[in-house]
């Protein structure tokens, strides 16, 4: 199949393109670059030294005859005209798209990155959604959305449409006859996201229902919890084929900044108690699930929702993990916690679902130990890359940044 | 109070701008004139001759001191630093909030007008939500929604949270003591919108809610079915006062057309079958309930969902209306069903609730007959002002734009 990814230069999208590429379909992908440029304005890097786009360019013209194209600018208010050009030029079978804003601290520095970040994302979509609609309505559209959507509601997470008739919260009751009664059929589960990003994802999903139901569209909405690791297999071992790994308190998720800290020799930052809960899985298993769902299109017209994880970790359950993974490599890590920059619940009930993606072929680790000491690995040579003022929270949700203090 | 209007120039604005003074608000308010220009743009006017607005500026003081101003741009992606100016001088109490493009056709018109729509609407609010917590945190916003948000779902539609125990639809269960114990509380009804404008309101509801939430921001979202009319008391029968009235496809609300139509002698545009329910009211009551809203602030930290509509009725119900009223004036008017350019379901359940109003005072009338009739008078005398072609609807959901045709 022919598959467009935008955002191809990404955390996500460049191993995904190798790992396409090694599952024999063709690629082709944008990116404006704006992580490079915007972690770089934070004064950071990638952990793993990356090449820079024409090298990698090179790399995948070498494997196969690839479209790697440089969007002049982000997707969102400018570039309509751009996205319709390319769709319609390259008429992919699937687009996976993962051009967006995706920092929720980065969301919270000001007005002016709360509505860039709604701008580029929500317009960006709305913009592609219209261009598919124009040049390619038969494609299946692969939109990265996020786990964060749901926030923790004190009931279970389905996936999809909302159970109608769920007194005690037992999932298995949704199967019941009394469901196919139930009045509410046909509406999504509501979603209490918790900053201006997570925000997004929440509107482009309400865009792409509507574009799926309005044109006969179809779509898969990935509900991804924290992706972590910087190698899979398709790699071949080549470190310059490595992907990009942020570190810092803006740009990194919570395993992969546990990880650095690790091997850098900075105590964890839990951020407040550490019972805040989410789903999480190695990169390997992100571009397993990916490609299992480019592989099995819905039919036109339908929007499918995935939850996509391998199983629900605590902060302090992953701060454990990466400590024992540590002691592997004789690294001897302090945990601390931090000073909350963020309002959310820091214990809740959480209970997300993921059968849609098990019916697809997937089998999630169910101990995420092996890939985290992996990983400890695998960053290892770069410790000197570290910056250690970048690792403290200072992006706080109240707009008073600062640096957090320990708190125990 | 002080009160803040933006859009003051509007449908609604104006006429409340003159409900408040009236009541004994200061007000002071903020337009940039874009539903002038974008109804000039389609070729037509409001069926009202309306002043200009340094006429309306006079007007005002006259009657009270009033500061309204021009917005340079629309709400949207550029002027955050003339809204926060604009509320850091004011301090209003409350900020009624009407400065949204308001056109569910205009929005579908191409990828431009959705783009447009969605930036003016959701990065304004976004900006708006952002100066009040830098500098009128106390404020009270009161949100134009739309009861289109909720879409048609096959049972009751509560206003705000999530009933968790509806087996049956049946609301009164709602305060029972099983709601209490149900494991939903705290999401809101889900949400079902039908264009790219209803999409703009629900991104609005989510980014508001957040704001509630994290910045302790108090807001009632008004969920508004249609209002028609052109008068109020308080306008003291002057009609230079009146306030504008679209007849056309794109920014005529349903009866306001319909009455058009019946003053000019056209048949009524019924879209298709005319068994879409909705809720309306007339603007006199549409100003009753912005004002008790007003008068009731929540407290700090609070959103508050009312939704607002007199009663329910159909298409067809709404026909009938108009032709029975236009015969008390000798009218003798058609009713044709044409082709529905837009997709939705045309006959389906339908009861949302309106209690939340009710408990501030608010005497919907049960019957509307007498208020359409009463407008059909006042629009008489401008029926000469009406241009046929535009009451065809031609703005069709799938983008294939051409003139509904007569189906029965």
């Amino acid at each position: 199949m022919k598959v467009a990814i935008l955002g191809l230069d990404g955390y996500l999208g460049w191993p995904l393109a190798l790992y396409l590429i090694a599952k024999g379909h063709t690629i082709c992908g944008i990116d404006s670059f704006s992580r490079r440029r915007r972690v770089k304005e934070l004064g950071c890097d990638s952990l793993t030294p990356i090449e820079d786009w024409v090298t990698r360019k090179i790399f995948l013209l070498q494997m196969s005859p690839t479209k790697f194209a440089f969007s002049p600018v982000e997707l969102g208010i400018d570039n309509y005209t751009y996205i319709k050009s390319f769709l319609e030029i390259e008429q992919p079978d699937a687009i996976v798209h993962l051009a967006e804003q995706p920092s929720a601290p980065w969301s919270m520095i000001s007005a002016d990155y709360a509505a860039q970040t709604q701008v580029e994302n929500v317009i960006g979509t709305l913009h592609l959604l219209w261009a598919m609609h124009e040049v390619c309505p038969d494609a299946h559209l692969i939109k990265l959305g996020t786990m964060g959507e749901y926030g923790v509601p004190d009931c279970d997470i389905p996936e999809g449409e909302i159970p109608g008739f769920c007194p005690d919260g037992d999932i298995d009751e949704y199967m019941s006859e009394a469901d196919k009664l139930c009045p509410m059929q046909g509406l999504q589960f509501p979603r209490a996201p918790g900053s201006w990003y997570h925000l997004t994802k929440v509107h482009d999903t309400y865009n792409i229902i509507f574009a799926c139901r309005n044109w006969n569209l179809r779509s898969t909405d990935i509900m991804q919890g924290p992706v972590f690791g910087v190698k899979i297999y398709e790699m071949n071992g080549d470190e310059r084929l490595l992907t990009r790994f942020d570190y810092d308190e803006v740009f990194g998720t919570v395993i992969n900044r546990f990880c650095a800290q690790a091997v850098y020799g900075h105590p964890l930052t839990v951020y407040g108690k550490g019972g805040q809960t989410r789903g999480y899985l190695p990169l390997r298993e992100s571009m397993f699930c990916i490609n299992a769902i480019i592989e099995n299109p819905p039919e036109a017209g339908k929007y499918r929702t995935l939850n996509q994880f391998a199983r629900t970790y605590t902060i302090n359950d992953l701060a454990s993990i990466v400590q024992a993974a540590g002691k592997k490599y004789d690294l001897f890590i302090d945990i601390k916690h931090y000073e909350n920059p963020r309002k959310e619940l820091e214990t809740h009930y959480y209970n997300p679902h993921r059968q849609g993606l098990l019916d697809l072929g997937y089998k999630p680790t169910m101990d995420i130990t092996e890939d985290v000491t992996k990983l400890i690995g695998d960053l290892l040579p770069y410790s000197d890359r570290i910056k250690e003022h970048l690792v403290i929270p200072r992006t706080r949700w109240d707009s008073n940044h600062r640096d957090s203090k320990v708190i125990e």
